[in-house]
């Protein structure tokens, strides 16, 4: 490995922590659109490990991680069950689901940039792929479920940018070789907080230009 | 090979009537989406194919089993002609069609679990792609004819789990070594009876709990 | 190489114009399904690099073409800025545009074949690999933005035949062994040709038997 952002099993729970958090907006979104309990599972595991292993694909990393550890499967699992029986709830606390989400995105844009740089990636592509990693899982889950992608959609808040960020942090540290734990660290908060900002202050990108503003077609 | 499910020739055969029964349903669908005969042949391709291909990019078996038998490819060419041609009476005996198609259930969700464990897989995610291999062609199929994925739908009867009980039955004889051609066979009979029962009588999953129920919806 | 179509820089030259072209396309789509700014760039990338993607994956040519020249990613990033800036005026040089997208279409189809039949496919699988990298970016472009994919629909003018027969005749060239520079650019010349025959004369392909004709439903 390139780098121990963490201590391997400090790693491994924060993986499991954002592969949880990341089923609980599929399995939401599955009961919003009125899925059974088998689609709410699907959604779960497609939104947690989609970004995942569509890098392993096209990395090469086959079997993709998503498939070798029994954990990365029963996490969304857990997720559907608690979003069966208390989606009401989980609902009412969907702020605090987005700062775990934020958390999510933050964490895996850092460790995707990385494991495709591992791979053999150049610099450009391998935050390309870190990307992909910590949006990916979205935008299967929004495909499956029918729906114009909310990364694509100019009504959300900034969602791809912190984690572009965060990629393109690592990637400058691995050029000026000064990629360590404290770093890549630092790569995962910027990002997070990035996202947490966007969603406090609705941050948004701009849409083609010469169209009219939201402000006035909302107005 | 782990084992010889039947005799080669025998497999073959059976691989091209479920490949070609599940060609018969994406091409139903595409001429009930108004698609011209190239956007039909592609949806029987897709349909038929999907699922295995998707399996075997992730075991990391390329070119998958899908690219290296011409009589795969043409299978959903002969049933794209005759839908094109017979729909109307193809439509009319959609409860034959439906048997054959349970019964691609069956064999896809055993044989795909049987070649992921042999790829390397561990129990659990052998199961995972037996089930992928089973249902991945139609879920693909919705998703480029624009529709919600028949199998994540509440009001669609049972699919995904006759798929999952076949697939864990066959891992479960892995785990205790008494997979042959006999214990292969009932796990595929299973599956398929399964299916059977689920759509003579209706069984459905339940949707998050504190819904109301279909019947109080529909009544 | 099996062959060398044009001199290497000639020929990456041309791979950089298909994938401008190609990603103008997705660009212009984003503009009016109306995403923001990095919803425009992803689905610019996502359509100039899917069909190649899909090709590589499927032969297992990893990392993928697409992830190993650093122009490959930059042309869609043009195409994004040009667009952003400039949707109106592109969109009323339309024409213009679908004849550099027919040029695309032409030079992936043989391309892709090439490439899939030196990866070891057979005569059959290559042709249809190189129908999927001239229209899977196409088709993904569509899918992520939510829309019947634009290949499938019977009311557009022919897109895969041209593809499908720039790639037949590749394999043909193939088959009879007089694959060669000058019989490659005959093979990128009728699909482009074809292409705009296509887009002309409104050449359609044909619904299902028994349907109304379109000239009746638009009647």
């Amino acid at each position: 490995m390139l780098l121990e952002l963490f201590t391997p099993s400090v790693q491994h729970a924060l993986d499991l922590a954002g592969i949880f958090v990341f089923a609980i907006s599929g399995a939401l979104l599955a009961v919003r659109k009125n899925f059974d309990v088998f689609g709410i599972a699907v959604l779960a595991e497609v939104t947690a490990l989609g970004g995942g292993l569509l890098r392993d694909l096209i990395i090469g990393a086959v079997p993709p991680a998503a498939f070798t550890d029994t954990g990365y499967f029963v996490m969304p699992l857990v997720a559907t069950v608690l979003v069966f029986f208390l989606h009401p709830q989980v609902e009412r606390i969907q702020n605090g689901v987005n700062v775990f989400d934020a958390a999510g995105l933050g964490l895996f844009c850092v460790t995707g940039t990385t494991k495709a740089y591992e791979y053999g990636l150049g610099l450009t592509y391998s935050a390309v792929l870190g990307l992909a990693t910590a949006v990916g899982g979205g935008v299967l889950r929004d495909v499956l479920a029918n729906e114009v992608p909310s990364l694509l959609r100019w009504d959300r808040d900034l969602y791809a940018v912190p984690a572009i960020v965060g990629a393109v942090m690592v990637v400058l540290c691995i050029q000026f070789d000064v990629l360590n734990a404290f770093t890549s660290g630092l790569a995962v908060v910027t990002a997070f907080v990035l996202r947490l900002l966007a969603m406090r202050f609705h941050w948004r990108a701009p849409r083609a230009w010469n169209r009219r503003s939201s402000a006035v077609e909302e107005g």
